[in-house]
């Protein structure tokens, strides 16, 4: 047998079809799939839609965790919602208040050695836990919730070597942003990045978690650590060590690609504004402004990720004009730091409490002011995501917020004139699971309990043998999922209403989007630059564009969870033959398929006609068979219920 | 010498001008003053307008506790705003996480025997410490903290004689809603509430804040009580005995009214929607499902009235799909619930931590879900002011509201199996003066930091001879300032920018408002039924209508804060001579005052042309010579500066 990597041995466990060779297309069982409420809406919906009974996966947990403003009715007819469907179909409920997905998910239910889907892109942080964990859309989910395998083309794996400890000051998230300048956004597009090397010995889980959670602003599909004393330690603070397994790659195993990072000789790091990727040293910006440093997110949700903060504000205060605002990432985290006199440190220094959920992180609340710039352990810095337009939002880790909190510039912590805190991980954390609705062992009859702002799935028709229409819109490369459907305060609470959400496409970019499309009562096309669909996996960005009309989406290239959710909805995604024919679309050019009827995956080109210049473009098609039967039915819905919808 | 009662011996010792005698108008001393973020805007927009220098009142404050939730820049911008605002002026500034200005303010600066005005209507509060304190328009407050002195009505004086002591389960809440039972939400008009008596004894300091603040929903110009042991120990637990003074009214002074509540035989009450006043015994309403349970706001502010909740959830689980929301009151409270231990038994319960601060109280955050009840410890249930529309908000202590929480539907709390928590005030509390900007002891230069948001006050115009124009509409009785000019999530951000805020008026009541009044170039009337502009005393419902063209408003009657607000921004505030009048009224009717040149405070009667009915309507003119002049003048600046604007 042959040595395998520790991201080959998860597949490998859980492989149902295909070989393990890169490219290939496989198989997984799936043992655990959660959702939160800003996507588990549809996705429960979903269920709905499918006719589904109740969830068959080992576990299923939907969380609330985005939308928790409830400045309306909306978000708490959600809450309803989700709290009614979670009995219906026997998922564990976690309430608001509980904490964002992922942490709370790692610390209740994450196990070495399982597979996890979730509704959300950083699903991918329970790698941390030697699990193989992926974000995916929200049909994807529902299907896995009810049992079906997951398809996935075969990634490379980039194998990250760590030797060296960290210097005080320096934490887990500088390793992280380190990495994000040397791969950018897009360096590791479909491959599972694993870490491993000596240098993992004093790295936490949680602080694995920081560095998994990242990954996927690199593109990864996903991140592994292997499943060792730091891990079983976790499950001992969880009150599970009985859930742990031994788990890392066999002894000499080798890697489609390599990394090396010698800890000890790390810095301080900073994404500027606004992309992850925008990485440098924080002695390279230091001295400019600041007047928002924000503690909490996903990306840095351990106990001491405030507990640091804390140890280095105690007794002493904040300026006056600092907004130095504290997110707890879960009820556990809260509980601990109640415990450790931590959170009495912050609210003694001046800091503002925020509700236990990703908070400012998507936009929900906490949105710097105009002109000034916000420091943030959040993992995305896209323009606009903080709810401020124009936002000069920086990434980094919690020592280097905390100290320019109490400079009121952006400072290398190291600069910080005391000796860096010394912190211990409790022996025992908060058991959250009494705090979460559990399945019911006999399913009882549930009504889903739908508030006014709550509307059914959009039946999809299938596609044609002709597109013909115009190019609603060309924009550039990088467009982010958050450009095609915002979060924020203002947008999220329609995550659960698809015609109104779809009067939100685009209008970060083009104010006129869905104007324009409603007006136009034709097939529309989609025109796009390089890694169409960054950022979050949203399928929202898929099914609104559908909704309006777009039936085809045209790119230099997409990422692969958008290029999934835009075929699950019944988009035809094709990519350029070559990247200059960008330039022979334009905005209003009418461009025209005929006889998609004979559409297979074999095509490996596609010819497009576009009328306007009177010119044939021959488009990439890397579909499969079977993702060209969703697209013609219309979406995945109808492929699996076998009926076209309209 | 007579014997006086308390109030008018805080009357008495700021006396500038005038006679105590009911009806007399009077001219006092103001020693303090406050403003919080949504009505402090436009307060030191008008320090600027009026070109101050710097304030001269013996303190001023400015908090920031309704505007946290920042879902843009607005929010953040205000508060940039209001700090370089305070730098400029001399004001202390309260940053966000303080907390509520009004239990914030008593903790820190409240001492007995002073005058207090407020630019929010629950200033009133401050009764409790023995002051004399009012809510008052933005205006009144600029001037006040210049130094102007308060022009005032003698109001009759109320004495509320409490004896016995509370049972258990049944605490200050009660006495205020058993009050507000009796004698609803107009029968204490332009009056001032004293509480004296034995009963008093187990009241503490901050309970009366409870039963004070309470006393606006009364239509009470404020409420007072003695210092006694109770004040002194507050003041010692804020490191501040020092400013205890022993205050109570004279033995054997008598009151104006009188009323006698024996504490011992009272119940659990509740206030059903949607308004304070309709009050009835909690066991009247029991078992009515609950699906939220708040606990927060100045109406039930004190350390207690967290902490008591605590215990009775202690080691208990709230339901899942029960919200039990808690909205610290200040970063003292939440300091003191960290240190009991009580914060730990509330997260443990299952509860959601929201932010130190107003929150749901004003719509910012925590709406109930469509259809489902909410039971709050706030002082006000107005319909939608939680943020959802056709909501059903109960008013009730925080015993009833947490006991509710744990069965799911509206529970006498004595029905709670298990004895009535122990609680026990601590010696001493955080002092939050340190996490406050303090006045500068030198004024330094300091540029007003407007973001794009902050509009400058528009300049009204002179009232002319002739008001010749449409009704544009008409309403019924008990319109409160919500209805005028919503807060919550969506609209408080708008309020330190007149022109995007007048898009809201009255869009409760009549979406087109809005569009009509700017589709009319004309003088518009507003008429009225009885008790407009009840509730919160923001002067944005004065200045939107005056800014969209109302140049006289006619009511049955009018609450006394609203008026001042009409006047000082150039509103003509008349009423109906006889109520009946109100029938010769409708939409659309074109009414005409001429020679109002002539206009002084010496006309009982005015005559008022209905030119569509013609019909003739005698209006009652209870105008000042001054106030005549002041909306001659086009409103209290125009006045001040001795310029008619326009």
């Amino acid at each position: 047998m042959s040595r395998l990597n520790l991201a080959e041995k998860l597949i490998e466990s859980h492989l149902i079809s295909g070989k393990m060779v890169p490219g290939e297309v496989l198989q997984l069982k799936i043992d655990q799939v959660l959702s939160e409420d800003a996507t588990g809406t549809l996705v429960m919906l979903e269920l709905e839609a499918l006719g589904a009974r109740s969830v068959k996966a080992e576990l299923c947990a939907q969380y609330v965790d985005h939308n928790l403003l409830k400045a309306d009715h909306r978000n708490g007819d959600d809450h309803v919602f989700l709290e009614s469907a979670c009995r219906k179909f026997g998922l564990w409920y976690s309430r608001p208040g509980n904490g964002i997905s992922h942490p709370v998910h790692m610390s209740c239910f994450g196990i070495p050695g399982k597979t996890m889907l979730g509704a959300d892109s950083h699903t991918c942080a329970a790698g941390s836990l030697s699990m193989l964990a992926m974000g995916a859309g929200g049909i994807e989910i529902a299907l896995a919730m009810i049992g079906c395998p997951l398809t996935l083309v075969m990634p490379k794996v980039l194998g990250v070597y760590l030797e060296g400890n960290l210097q005080s000051w320096v934490s887990a998230k500088d390793i992280i942003l380190e990495l994000l300048r040397r791969y950018t956004a897009s360096g590791c597009w479909n491959k599972i990045v694993e870490y491993h090397g000596p240098g993992l010995k004093n790295l936490t889980a949680m602080d694995r978690h920081v560095i998994a959670n990242m990954g996927h602003e690199m593109g990864a599909i996903t991140s592994v650590f292997p499943a060792d004393d730091q891990v079983r330690f976790f499950l001992r603070q969880q009150s599970r060590e009985e859930d742990f397994t031994e788990l890392s790659a066999d002894e000499g195993a080798t890697y489609d690609e390599e990394a090396f990072i010698n800890l000890s000789e790390l810095e301080p790091m900073i994404a500027c504004p606004s992309r992850p990727d925008k990485v440098v040293k924080v002695k390279e910006v230091s001295g400019r402004p600041v007047s928002q440093s924000y503690i909490g997110s996903s990306a840095n949700p351990g106990l001491r990720d405030f507990s640091i903060p804390a140890l280095i504000v105690s007794g002493r205060h904040v300026p006056d004009n600092m907004s130095f605002d504290i997110n707890p990432s879960s009820r556990q985290v809260l509980h601990g730091l109640i415990q450790s006199g931590d959170l009495e440190r912050l609210i003694g220094a001046g800091a503002s409490l925020h509700d236990t959920g990703c908070g400012g992180c998507i936009g929900m609340g906490q949105a710097p002011a105009s002109g000034h710039n916000s420091l943030r352990t959040v993992p995305r810095n896209f323009p606009g995501r903080s709810g401020t337009k124009e936002d000069q939002v920086y990434l980094c880790s919690p020592e280097t917020a905390t100290v320019s909190a109490l400079t009121g510039k952006i400072t290398d912590p190291r600069e910080m004139e005391m000796d860096y805190p010394v912190y211990e991980e409790p022996e025992t954390l908060l058991d959250m699971r009494p705090l979460m609705g559990a399945p019911q062992e006999i399913p009882v009859k549930v009504e889903l309990k739908k508030g006014p702002n709550i509307k059914k799935l959009p039946v999809m028709e299938k596609m044609l043998s002709v597109i013909d229409g115009p190019v609603i819109l060309k924009v550039e490369d990088n467009v982010t999922t958050d450009d095609i459907i915002p979060a924020g305060a203002e947008v999220l609470p329609m995550w659960s209403n698809i015609p109104e959400l779809s009067r939100h496409t685009f209008s970060r970019i083009d104010n006129s989007f869905y104007e324009r499309a409603r007006e136009i009562e034709e097939d529309l096309f989609l025109v796009a630059g390089h890694n169409l669909g960054y950022g979050s996996g949203r399928e929202h960005a898929a099914i609104t564009l559908r909704y309006l009309g777009v039936r085809c989406v045209i790119a230099k290239s997409v990422t692969l969870p958008y290029r999934k959710n835009l075929i699950d909805h019944g988009v035809l995604i094709l990519t350029m033959g070559n990247e200059s024919d960008y330039q022979f679309f334009g905005e209003g050019d009418r461009l025209q398929f005929f006889d998609l009827a004979s559409l297979t995956g074999d095509n490996t080109y596609l010819e497009l006609k576009n009328l306007s210049r009177n010119k044939t473009i021959w488009l990439r098609n890397d579909l499969s068979d079977r993702e060209v039967e969703v697209i013609k039915f219309g979406g995945r819905i109808n492929y699996i219920k076998g009926v076209s919808g309209g």
